[in-house]
């Protein structure tokens, strides 16, 4: 073993049982921390998010001369690792990290193209959202309050560590699209065909809620009403699309306009 | 009650645990059958499938006087529904649909833009992308045999009804892109921008697992390697795109150049 390890006491009892408790949100809202598992994911999100304490096999430490250092590092067992999972197929890591809360100034929006979600509630959407927001430079999601919380686990494992490159705020969305003089974009299905529309490389593009869509009072904000054609144009079909895939859809075409 | 639902015994104990059997692959295969379950879903795939039987409460029956005269139709309580649910809340209707297996030719594919899932694993992905198949009124999905089976319930649940729209098809994937003289689409890290390239408006989008993307197999058999680029172009980012998104990326793409 890598003696740069605290070989802490095995696990105790109280706190297998605080990790796993980790999976409320009542929790991690007092605590100020969320969780991570899987190489990948947690090597990402090491350099964006301060680590309390991060839990693995001997074989991941061994591999991670830098990680190994760290004061929170308990090597652990796989039967271990097994306990804390909170998916099927336990991973070789653990990690539980600070919650980044900076505040959010509207200023930060100017001149960007960025994402406001109206009450996105599954978590796999969510984190979708924002592996889609990474990959197409769009730096801040910002969500209403009634949006699923975005270090909700589902949320954090569907991000693919795309959240270590994406800030995620939660705001009145109505005051701050009220307020903001950016043009705002949203797809309805009376809006206007978007590849017959001019698309601007700044503004804010709303997403709506699963099955209700954007709430009446956030559309009477949007200014620039979309529509994704289905194909051929008009024909009976699925009565909408997912609200990740109609967001991919979206940011991609504007994207393709300013590339 | 309407008097044209036949109002059977309540559900045995046995026929619960028969529909509570559909949940597995190998019964359903056995019996060549497979559920919906809520409203808008089964709605949609009653004219699409055969109903096998069909579960409902007094007011789905009430509210729908042709189902309500099936043959199959039982009367059931809420606390029953809950009983057969694999969801977390329980719908009003629960139906038994016979599989449609019409086999496999080629011939179909002539003329049309098509897909071709090669193992694609997750339920809720195979689901999503029958969606947006729908949509962009693509017809035929090819699945290789690994691919997750399009009966799983997930699956059903996940295609909103699209299901009744599109035609799936399981087949050896490597032996009809071999036959194909269809030109072979798939995204690639290392393919060319889609937005510089030409795209016909009959083809086969080949997309691949969601580890490990399209197989080598498969991958020789692609004549047309496309790239989805990130913002701003080559910016470090998320590894990849999920598949479902990639998928609803490339479709809009190829149909916005022939709207």
């Amino acid at each position: 073993m890598d003696s740069a390890v605290e070989m802490k006491e095995p696990l105790s009892k109280n706190r297998i049982k605080w990790l796993q408790s980790l999976t409320k949100k009542k929790v991690r809202d007092e605590e100020g921390l969320f969780f991570a598992e899987g190489v990948k994911l947690v090597d990402d999100l090491l350099p964006a998010f301060e680590c309390h304490s991060i839990y693995a096999t001997e074989d991941y430490f061994s591999s991670r001369g830098k990680v190994a250092a760290l004061e929170g590092g308990y090597v652990v067992t796989k039967e271990e690792l097994k306990r804390l999972s909170a998916q099927c197929a336990p991973q070789s890591v653990f990690a539980v990290f600070k919650k980044r809360d900076a505040g959010f100034n509207p200023v930060v929006l100017d001149g960007k193209l960025s994402l406001a979600l109206d009450t996105v509630q599954d978590p796999g959407n969510l984190g979708t959202i924002i592996r889609i927001a990474d990959w197409f430079g769009i730096e801040h999601v910002l969500c209403s309050k009634e949006t699923v919380e975005v270090y909700n686990p589902k949320v954090v494992q569907a991000t693919m560590g795309a959240l270590a490159r994406v800030s995620v705020h939660y705001v009145d969305l109505v005051e701050v699209l009220k307020e903001t003089s950016l043009p705002v974009y949203g797809t309805f299905l009376e809006g206007e065909d978007i590849y017959g529309e001019a698309l601007s490389a700044e503004g804010v593009i709303v997403m709506g809620n699963e099955g209700n869509g954007v709430s009446e009072e956030v559309k009477k904000l949007v200014s620039r009403k979309l529509y994704i054609p289905n194909f051929p144009k008009g024909r009976e079909t699925s009565e909408s699309l997912n609200v990740a895939v109609a967001t991919a859809i979206t940011c991609a075409e504007f994207r393709r306009r300013t590339y």
